[in-house]
C-alpha cells in the first residue's frame, strides 16, 4: 500500500471501531450523573502533527478580510432567517417568526426577534418622538428620548410571546411544520429602560385611575388597555434591546414592556399612556386576543402567558443521523415567573426525566433545558412538560383544546410531541 | 389670544415652573432609598386629548414598511459603529472597538463585539472545518461541526477583554478620547457550546499532559499555550453567540472560550488542541501580551483579567446638558469571578457611594452599575472602583503604573476618572 492508502485504511478502521463501540462519557449536570456521548470519529495517527501544515485549508493560506463597523452573520448561515407571511395587499400587516430550532442559548438575536405588525414599521425620528402621560394624573408629562435617558434605568432578560403563538395546535390533525412556523412568535431579549412606575409616580395618579390605555406611534395607532396594577409592578419603557437601541421592528425608539403578558400588549413605538378608569374595548381587545369559550362567549383581558415548553432539538425537519448520542434541547418559559422544572419523556409520556436547566433561571425569561439521549434507533415519541414556580403545569394538548370553542387559537400552552421514525424522520404527533 | 397662542403660553409657563422646581422622585434600588429625578417637561393641558390626532406625526399617517428575514438597527443609529484602526498595508491586522458609551445593559450586540485579528477574518466553510485534539492523549479525535453539536452543551454569559485594553492609561497625560477608543476592547456575550473537559476526557489525557496549545484556522495560525487546569475547568468550545451561530469576527464556526482570561487566548476559528507538557513560547507569548517589569524582565503567562470598572454615562464626549438629575451608569467585571461591589465617587475620591448592581450578577460577566446623581452645576470629578468576590480591588492608576516599566500596556485595571467642568464638558483626568 502507498502511504496515503495506508492512512485511509487506518482512518476507515478507526471510524468503524468508533461506530461499533459508541463513545461513552459521563457528564455531571446539576448534580445528576448522566450518561452521555456522541459520534466523534477517532482519527488516530493518520492525523499526526506532520500532516497538519500540508493539509491546511485554503483560508489559512491567504490573509482574511478586514474590519467592519457593524458585523453580520456568516454567509454560510444565510438560511437562518425569520419566516414571514403578510396579509394579501397589505405588506405591513402580518407576522415574522423566529427560527427557534436553528438557534441555541436563551437570547434571541435582535435581527431574528419575531414581528407582529398591524400597519407596518414606522420610521420614527427619535429627536421628534415624545412619550405623553395624561388623563387621570395630577400633572400631564411629556418625555423626549433624551430626557427619558436621564432617569434611573433597569436591565432585565424577559421573553415576549404573541398570544396567537402555537395556535395551529387547535387543528384536528397535527400540523407538519417547523418550530419556527408553529412556535416562532416567541423571542427573548435583554431589555433596558425606565420602570413605568417611576414616570407614573412623577405624573401623580388621581384616585379614579384604574387602567392605562397604551398607544403606539404606528399607522395602526395600536392601542391596548393595561391594568394599572401591572403598570405599577414590573412594566418598563424599554429603550435598549440586547445592549443597543431597540430595533425598529421592536418599537424604536421605545416600547412598552409588560413582562409575561401577551405580546400584543407590549405596545411598540409607544407615544402615549392615557390613564383612565376602565378598559377601552379596543379593536384588538374584541376582534382578536380573546378566548372563545364553549357556548360562544369570549373571555377578554386574559393577559399572562401560561407555563410552556418546547423541544427544539430534535424537531420537525431536523432528522436524526442514525442511532447514537444526541442532546435533547429546548426552551421553557412562563408569564407567571420562573420555570421550576422541565420534564422530558422519551416514550410518549409513560416515563419522565428531569432535564438540566441552564443557569441563571430568571423570571419571565426563556430557560434552556437539556438532556443527553442515546437513541437506539427504534421509533419513539419525545415530549416536554414545564412547571413554573407558582405550580402551573403545562397541560396535555387535548385538555387545553377541550376548554374552548373549536377554532380558538389564543394562549395555547399544551404539551407538544415529536414522533421519531426508525429512519430518523421527525414528525409532529398528538399524544 | 388665539387658541394656539394660549396653548403656547401655557406650555411655556409650565416649562418654566418645571425648570425652577426640578422634579423630585424617590426610587427604591436594592433596598436603598435614593433620591432621583430628571428634567421631564411638564406639558399640562396644552397637550390634551383633542390635539393628539391633529398633531400626529407623519409616520402615523401612512402604512409603515414591511417585514424582513434578518433585521438591522434603525437608520437613526448609523453612528453606533465599532471604531477601528488597521496596521498600515495590512488590512486584516489591528483592532475594532465596541462603542461602550452608546450602549446600555450588559450584552454586547454581536455586530458590535470588539475585534482583534492578526491576519484577517477567514471565510471558513463549516462543512469542511474540524477540531482536532491530539498530542499527549490516548485517542486523538477530530470533531466536525455537526458531530460537536450532538454533545451536551452549556450556556453562559461571559465577557472577553483584550489584554491591551485601556493601555493608553500608561501615558503621562490623560488621553482625551471616548470610552470606545480607550476601553472598547471589551464585550459581553451569551456563549453556548461544549465544555472542553468533555472532549479531553473522551480523548483521554496521558500522565505527562500539562498544557494545551490552541491553534486557530486563520492565516496567522494564532496559537496560545493554555494551562491544562483551565482546560479542565470552565473552558468551552463555543459555537453560538447571543443565541445564533458565532459571528465570523468572533471565530465562526467555533472558538475557544476561556472565561476571565485575556482575550487573545480565547483562540478564534479553533482548529486544533495539541496536548503537551510545557508552554510553547509562541510569538504572542513573547513579543506581545507580557508584562514589562522594572529592570527590564517580562512577566509571561499572566492570564486572568483583574477587577475593573468604568463609568460610561457620563464619559468623554457626552457632555451634560446643564444642572439636574442624571444617572451615572457603567460596567464592572473581573476575570476572577463575580463583582461584589462598585463604588462611585462624585468628589474625586474623598467620598464613595455604593452603586446599584443590575441582577443577576454573574461570574466573569459584565455587570451594569447605576447611581442617580443630581448635578449642582459645579466642577467635579467622577470615579468608580470595583471589588470582586475574591476581594480584589481596582487599584489607583498611579499604583498600577508604578508596578511596571514605562510603556507596558497590558492588563490595565486602574481607576478611571472623568472631570466635569461647569459648562458640562466631560474630560479624562488623572487623580
Amino acid at each position: 500500500m502507498k502511504n496515503n492508502e495506508k492512512k485511509d485504511a487506518a482512518k476507515k478502521r478507526d471510524e468503524n471501531i468508533a461506530k461499533k463501540e459508541g463513545l461513552g462519557r459521563r457528564t455531571l449536570l446539576r448534580g445528576a450523573l448522566l450518561s452521555a456521548g456522541a459520534a466523534a470519529a477517532s482519527v488516530g495517527i493518520a492525523r499526526g502533527d506532520d500532516s497538519i501544515g500540508a493539509n491546511a485549508p485554503e483560508w489559512m493560506k491567504t490573509p482574511g478580510r478586514s474590519f467592519s463597523g457593524y458585523g453580520v452573520p456568516s454567509k454560510w448561515q444565510e438560511k437562518v432567517q425569520r419566516v414571514y407571511t403578510v396579509a394579501p395587499g397589505r405588506a405591513g400587516t402580518g407576522v415574522s417568526r423566529t427560527p427557534l430550532q436553528l438557534l441555541d442559548g436563551t437570547i434571541t438575536p435582535a435581527g431574528l426577534h419575531f414581528e407582529r405588525h398591524h400597519n407596518g414599521i414606522p420610521d420614527i425620528d427619535p429627536a421628534r418622538h415624545e412619550l405623553l402621560i395624561h388623563g387621570m394624573v395630577k400633572k400631564p408629562l411629556a418625555f423626549s428620548v433624551d430626557v427619558l435617558k436621564r432617569y434611573p434605568m433597569e436591565t432585565h432578560i424577559r421573553f415576549i410571546e404573541c398570544s396567537g403563538n402555537s395556535g395551529g395546535y387547535n387543528q384536528a390533525q397535527p400540523p407538519q411544520a417547523t418550530t419556527a412556523e408553529l412556535n416562532g412568535l416567541l423571542s427573548g431579549s435583554e431589555w433596558t429602560g425606565v420602570r413605568l412606575k417611576t414616570l407614573l409616580d412623577e405624573a401623580g395618579l388621581t384616585s379614579e385611575a384604574k387602567w392605562v390605555i397604551a398607544e403606539g406611534a404606528d399607522a395602526a395607532a395600536m392601542s391596548r388597555s393595561v391594568p394599572l396594577e401591572k403598570c405599577l409592578d414590573d412594566a418598563m419603557i424599554a429603550m435598549y434591546q440586547n445592549g443597543e437601541a431597540i430595533r425598529p421592528e421592536q418599537g424604536y425608539p421605545m416600547r412598552l414592556l409588560l413582562p409575561g403578558f401577551e405580546g400584543n400588549m407590549n405596545v411598540k413605538w409607544i407615544r402615549r399612556l392615557n390613564v383612565i378608569d376602565a378598559p377601552m374595548d379596543a379593536r384588538d381587545e374584541t376582534s382578536h386576543y380573546t378566548e372563545l369559550m364553549p357556548g360562544g362567549k369570549a373571555r377578554q383581558y386574559m393577559f399572562p402567558m401560561g407555563a410552556k415548553s418546547l423541544i427544539l432539538k430534535p424537531s420537525f425537519g431536523m432528522n436524526l443521523d442514525g442511532p447514537g448520542w444526541y442532546e435533547i434541547s429546548g426552551l421553557g418559559w412562563s408569564g407567571a415567573g420562573r420555570i421550576a422544572k422541565v420534564e422530558v419523556s422519551k416514550d410518549g409520556g409513560r416515563n419522565w426525566e428531569l432535564a438540566a436547566l441552564s443557569e441563571p433561571v430568571l423570571p419571565k425569561a426563556l430557560t434552556r433545558f437539556r438532556l443527553p439521549w442515546n437513541w437506539d434507533g427504534q421509533p419513539c415519541t419525545l415530549l416536554s412538560r414545564a412547571t413554573d414556580e407558582t405550580g402551573d403545569v403545562q397541560p396535555k394538548r387535548a385538555d387545553w383544546v377541550s376548554q374552548f370553542m373549536p377554532g380558538q387559537i389564543y394562549h395555547f400552552n399544551g404539551i407538544q410531541a415529536w414522533g421519531i421514525a426508525a429512519d430518523g424522520t421527525v414528525k409532529n404527533v398528538y399524544v
